[in-house]
């Protein structure tokens, strides 16, 4: 790195982190290779040693960082306040999504590969590559890279690092309750929503919620051979099935009692706002190998994957699964189903209608066992935030075109437990991309997005110091 | 043993056969210590070793017995001809279930364990100790105590063991037409059926045929992120969920285009019989836990398991099964279904009906995989056959209460087979008990079963000679 004494802060920073790219790319790996799913209770230790390398990171960089026990997975705390001003919390998780099916990936997920891209960026791969291993990092490194350029970050820095996002964030709000006075800052920054596209940086305005339920429908004390008790006995995965199919008209709505109280058709200068984004229906879902939109009919993809509830399957077991054929009537099936949810939906009585609704279809016979695994309202983010200007406007220096106000079909949670439990305001800016194949095999982050997100946070740490 | 001058060579047979029973039950948990798992080719070495296991015991009781290789798994075929007489062709298969889910063993599956049973009764516990080692070993052991009492066979026996009775029998109607000269008999004898009850034998006179389908529907082109993707996406796991449950009425009706086309009403004789067999209705569903019949409205229990076809759902798998949940759009989803045939409903066109069903169904962007696994033909027994009387009378003597004439719900393919291709009548005589556990976890047989079945196939060699 060459010093210039003309040079600002934040063009010392910015050349700073371009010098400590290589480096910023090691340690990366160096997380990636951790193998932190916090959903399976196999990978415990793992994810405690993910919060060890963070905390050890943050402490590096003269955080007060330490790792802090849940009930469940530990959160990393750490505090750099050295500057007086705008004070920002940063939150990120550290847990990842299980990885299977495991076949379906070209190459280890827990050993990151770098792969050249077609539009000549390059491709990190791994689980966590962007959710959110990656996303966390782009801001740590803007610590780091503030830090090594100018000695002291430019405002009081905290920073919340979570390890159990992907499993429900059970022991967050517990831990906001208990440590309020610590974590109050003036706003909050999260990195792990999408950008517009491959050049547009974007701020996410909302975040749909989600109700996540399993459930377990027992007939039989034990497999039955269906030649012996084939047309006598209930079949569970015949009841499964008739109970899933029944929840879905075929104009995609949802046909639950209630179910839509709460939704609002979306604010026209919204729509206006996102019929006027340059976003291409047809490529968005050839990507994926798809070319109809699946959702409710009369309602464009942006509005069906933002600003629509729904409600899918993800995933079914009963039965016989492995090679060939086998005549059983399985004693039990089992279902993990999910309903996103818009506006004021109540995530808590959709469970309790979605009970109902399949004990009121259990024939005779049939135990259920229903288990609700994470139930979150949609989060809208304020137009007002006197932060979303300045943040808007360093995107827009870093990206060389104006940054996008976009609206996100997946959930964080912790926006509301931050509104609710701590009074506080988030921004979510993210690097990630449509393609990254984020819960997928062959999870992937840009080069660009790793490098010019460490950038655009240097330059947002700049604009609210 | 103690040699009676004045003994038949029945009662020589049969007091042979209860003094050979420690050694029977030997040679019994040898057999069922090899893992021949048909279906899954890792067990294709298994297989071959049971096959020749069997062919080195019947090649000890002086049969000319051979390894005979096919596409698949081999036939073990095998003749003892010194006799004059009736020549009859024994018919049982070797290969096995598979065992998931193993959890639910209280044993390894394949180390065959004694366990006393509440009536005084003794179990052998193990995969294949009922469906159907135990089952063929009756015969080969009645073979061994009449050779070993008497020098020689009381009639031309021949035997033929398959051993992919469990993976459709895709090689079987090849065989038997390049087999036919020597497979040529007066009857067909086979050994994979229920007793009627505890006490009482039976002899089934009508079995279902089988159509089993493994349905893949492939949708995106790779896992999707229900948060990203989720209203746009199509779900293939929600498209099989429409597509099987419209399958089958509330009154337990198929709803598939022509598919109770050859389905008759049960003759009223039979019928007749069937209300005065000791059936209870309560006890046979209580035993698996369950206690309302869930085929059609209006038919009794043993016409929706013997007379009526069916559909069940066998297995589905897509999605995340794992430990906690995981927000994905998957893929693809698989089923595997089938449906129970009676009468003169034609698999063939059941099956191709099934596809076209499904196709309809089908929304865009989603890819069929359509792959049939067995298709088989009801069998109906014909009450004029002439080694009826005499086999019916050989179990009344030796189970000393009234022989029954049932029905059958499993499928045994090969019946129809040997009718078609070689023109024999074959006929169904088996000890497994309806508590067996077939094709599900402890797999069981009763020690009374094997030994009075040895006791039983003696009798019947000694009828039919």
């Amino acid at each position: 790195m060459t010093d210039n004494a003309t040079s600002s802060p934040l063009e010392k920073a910015l050349a700073r982190a371009d010098a400590n790219l290589d480096g910023s790319l090691e340690r990366f790996f160096d997380l990636l290779r951790i193998k932190s799913i916090s959903t399976d209770p196999a990978y415990k230790d793992d994810c405690e040693a993910a919060a060890r390398w963070l905390a050890g990171q943050l402490a590096e960089l003269g955080f007060d960082a330490s790792v802090r026990p849940t009930g469940g997975q530990p959160m990393v705390l750490a505090h750099e306040k050295s500057a007086a001003g705008t004070h920002v919390l940063f939150y990120g998780h550290y847990d990842v999504q299980p990885v299977d099916p495991l076949g379906e990936w070209n190459s280890d997920p827990f050993e990151p590969k770098l792969a050249p891209a077609e539009n000549g960026d390059t491709h990190i791969v791994a689980r966590g590559a962007s959710d959110d291993k990656g996303q966390l990092l782009t801001f740590v490194e803007a610590c780091r890279a503030w830090r090594e350029a100018n000695g002291a970050l430019p405002l009081p820095v905290s920073i919340l690092l979570e390890g159990e996002e992907e499993a429900g964030s059970r022991n967050l709000g517990p831990f906001l309750d208990a440590t309020q006075d610590e974590l109050k800052a003036d706003v909050v920054l999260v990195c792990d929503t999408d950008m517009w596209d491959d050049q547009t940086p974007a701020i996410t305005l909302m975040m749909r919620g989600l109700c996540g339920v399993e459930i377990e429908i027992e007939a039989a004390s034990r497999d039955l051979h269906s030649g012996v008790y084939g047309g006598a006995a209930r079949n569970p995965l015949q009841v499964m099935a008739t109970i899933l199919a029944g929840l879905r008209d075929t104009d995609g709505r949802i046909l639950l009692e209630g179910f839509y109280e709460g939704v609002e058709e979306l604010p026209s200068q919204i729509k206006e706002l996102w019929e006027r984004l340059p976003f291409d229906e047809e490529a968005f879902l050839n990507k994926v190998g798809l070319s109809v939109p699946a959702g409710e009919t009369g309602r464009s993809v942006l509005e069906q994957i933002w600003a629509r509830p729904t409600f899918e399957i993800n995933g079914i077991t009963g039965g016989y699964g492995g090679e060939g054929f086998k005549t059983v009537i399985p004693a039990r099936a089992s279902a993990k189903v999910s309903f996103r949810l818009v506006g004021q939906q109540d995530p808590v009585r959709i469970c309790e209608t979605f009970r109902a609704y399949v004990e009121a279809r259990l024939p005779a016979d049939c135990a259920l066992r229903f288990t609700v695994h994470s139930s979150s309202r949609a989060t809208t983010v304020s137009t007002q935030n006197p932060y979303l200007a300045p943040t808007l406007e360093a995107l827009t220096q870093e990206w060389e075109t104006e940054a996008a106000l976009s609206g996100g079909g997946g959930s964080i949670p912790v926006i509301n437990e931050f509104k609710n439990r701590l009074g506080m305001d988030a921004l979510l800016v993210g690097f990630a991309r449509f393609d990254n194949r984020v819960h997928s095999p062959n999870e992937k982050y840009d080069l660009s997005s790793y490098r010019k997100g460490i950038r655009s946070w240097i330059r947002i740490l700049a604009a609210l110091s």
